[in-house]
């Protein structure tokens, strides 16, 4: 019988009193449940009259998203810590650190990052992060390439993916992302208003065909171990730095669905923009700065991945001239489509942004999710010809229906 | 502390007559070992005076084709066998039955075959074998249609992945297959009459760019169940009857390279036939004989491959029109590429085929090896721009230099 049961707040103060050094020996500890209450519970354990603070993170055995009637397994919970402790030895300055786990009672005991901001909340309110495209090319550079074929021993990722592998949280994004928006699906969730975007999104066979790619690619492809769910509501952020956390989609899959993720996510602002801006000046600064991020994010991959291409390779045939190039455009075509499906789905799947959905003007927030669903199917639907990160852009630029001068 | 160790005879006998009803109570059982002794010990265990019999196929530790110092994990027995089972279990006729199995002793005791002939041997002896692009291709239509993501529930499919994660076997793939024959490498073995080949081959970077994303997928891409060394030395024959043995290196790899190992080798035994027939008359016969087999077997896969589509599909993207004739496509553009990765390696590479290797006149031989070349190079640098099987076989004519009117 397993010993798993959700924990008490007065379990998780145990819990964080028992590791050494964390906390000061007579310290007394607070705990504050903080989780949205979606697939875990999140315990947040301070001490009094001191900056000494951690996350004690614990899956529970079901989706609340759908219901309690979504099972999914609490073997995520090792999946997700054993996804943090890759990307962190990858990426410390990027990751939280865990400090403790118990695969059997399903937490992850980590570092608190509660002085940072929700990158989802800090681009809603306006906010600019400067840092935020280096930073987050340099973890997507890092932790592609290092869990590849090219930057890691063939027969270790073999083994290595035999560790991630996710099965319900994988048909969670099949389901919710690849499929759904797609048919009459009781998943599905949108307003009436635009129930003439949903259905002929529903009759779009040409899109369907690109999506299905994309989808079988998904399926497919384990090119390298994946966060698996990098939106914006994944990434903390300050200032200056850039904090990645809740890998617990992570599995081998391809490259451009994390990229693609980022992109997706900072589109999805940028079409919300006018819900949110004060006036058309800061509109356009709003948009432009998200549109220049979107590029930069993608720069910034790219130079860091060829940088490691060229000084760590490890795959012998991949030096072969073009190849580089070749793989990197793939990738940069493969991040365009899942930007797009990821668009999609936020419209009218099952789980939307707030970035959107809390638009308080209903014009404002219908315009938005117009164009969330034009720039969307924009970029399935040509991802396939991509050239380029300016190709991107221009297909951007073409479904808003403005200039967007950068 | 492992009990492994190799099995004697008497052991093999002993564990024969533990099988309950497979020899008559009072049988004397005889044994013989008949293993090529490069991967596995191999015991023949026979009923006196009756036709009882069956196999023990037992991993040994390491490959002796390459010397004793390259360690394999008896984990492939295990491999082995489940792969035997879900063949047998899609497939009964076509794959030998599994009668009982250790995976601590890394055995497996299965159905005896010596009836059969290795259908390398019956194609060299100038055999003709009209069901077997029949039977191959229903093989591998039901093998790789039922574990793909197209016939097989999705998270299940993910959780038997899990279980052929194969890194050593896959290993020997990528380093003879797809990595030696176009570098300077000690495990390459080929006569100075074909240095100049051998030295073109390592030099021909447009030819590497193309193995390299054969290369890439068949590290990458999940795409089903193979066999996974589906060569003519795997595949036992009768005049009505087709066998499938040895799927040791299965893991979930791309649909193509299964298909293409079986028209790879037919296509090495017709670039041999000149050094076997009697006579021009002969020569034209077998060889029009092998092009039409390499055909039927693509032909074969894809009627039985849409049929299995068309009724048991289970992913609902997959039913987008066009998706279809996109995924066969791509699968025998795929075969093309891998039959010819197949063809090369195995003039220059580590190991070779008999249907070359013993051709008795020298001349006649090194023809053999250059014909088998040009036709691997041809297969593998137009793979990508092929159209239909029609191209496939053209590409054949093409590098033979000679008509073959089918």
């Amino acid at each position: 019988m397993s010993a798993y049961h959700p924990l008490t707040a007065e379990e998780a103060i145990q819990l964080a009193k028992s590791l050494p050094g964390r906390f000061p020996d007579q310290a007394e500890l607070e705990c504050r449940e903080i989780g949205d209450g979606n697939l875990n519970l999140v315990f947040h354990v301070t001490a009094k009259h001191s900056d000494h603070s951690l996350i004690i993170k614990q899956a529970v055995p079901y989706a609340k998203v759908v219901g309690e009637s979504w099972p999914l397994s609490l073997d995520r919970a090792r999946i997700e810590r054993e996804a943090l402790e890759m990307e962190h030895s990858l990426c410390p300055a990027l990751v939280p650190e865990v400090y403790g786990y118990s695969d059997e009672m399903a937490y992850t005991i980590m570092e608190d990052l509660s002085e940072y901001t929700i990158m989802r909340k800090g681009l809603i309110e306006g906010n600019s992060y400067p840092k935020f495209a280096e930073h987050i090319g340099e973890f997507l550079a890092r932790t592609l390439f290092y869990t590849s074929d090219l930057g890691m021993n063939q027969q270790k990722k073999k083994e290595l993916a035999g560790r991630f592998i996710n099965p319900d949280l994988c048909k969670i994004t099949e389901d919710l992302i690849f499929e759904d928006p797609y048919r009459d699906s009781p998943n599905n969730s949108y307003p009436d208003s635009i129930a003439d975007e949903a259905e002929a999104l529903r009759g779009d066979t040409e899109l369907h065909f690109e999506v299905t790619l994309l989808r079988h690619k998904f399926l497919t492809q384990g090119q390298a171990l994946l966060h698996g769910d990098l939106h914006t509501g994944s990434i903390f952020v300050r200032a200056e730095s850039t904090k990645v956390i809740d890998p617990e989609f992570a599995f081998f899959g391809p490259m451009g669905f994390d990229i693609g993720a980022v992109i997706g996510n900072l589109l999805l602002n940028y079409a919300a923009t006018p819900g949110w801006a004060a006036d058309p000046k800061a509109q356009q600064l709003r948009e432009q700065r998200l549109v220049q991020m979107s590029q930069d994010v993608w720069n910034h991959y790219e130079r860091n991945f060829r940088q490691l291409w060229n000084a760590d390779l490890l795959d012998e045939m991949s030096r072969t001239p073009g190849y580089q190039d070749h793989y990197v455009l793939q990738v940069l075509q493969d991040a365009a489509g899942y930007a797009g499906c990821k668009m999609i789905r936020r419209i009218v799947g099952l789980s939307h942004v707030i970035d959107i959905d809390t638009i308080a003007d209903a014009t404002a927030r219908e315009a938005a999710q117009r164009k969330a669903l034009a720039i969307g199917k924009n970029l399935v639907r040509h991802h396939r010809s991509i050239k380029s990160i300016d190709d991107v852009i221009e297909l951007v630029k073409q479904a808003s229906g403005n200039e967007v001068s950068i």
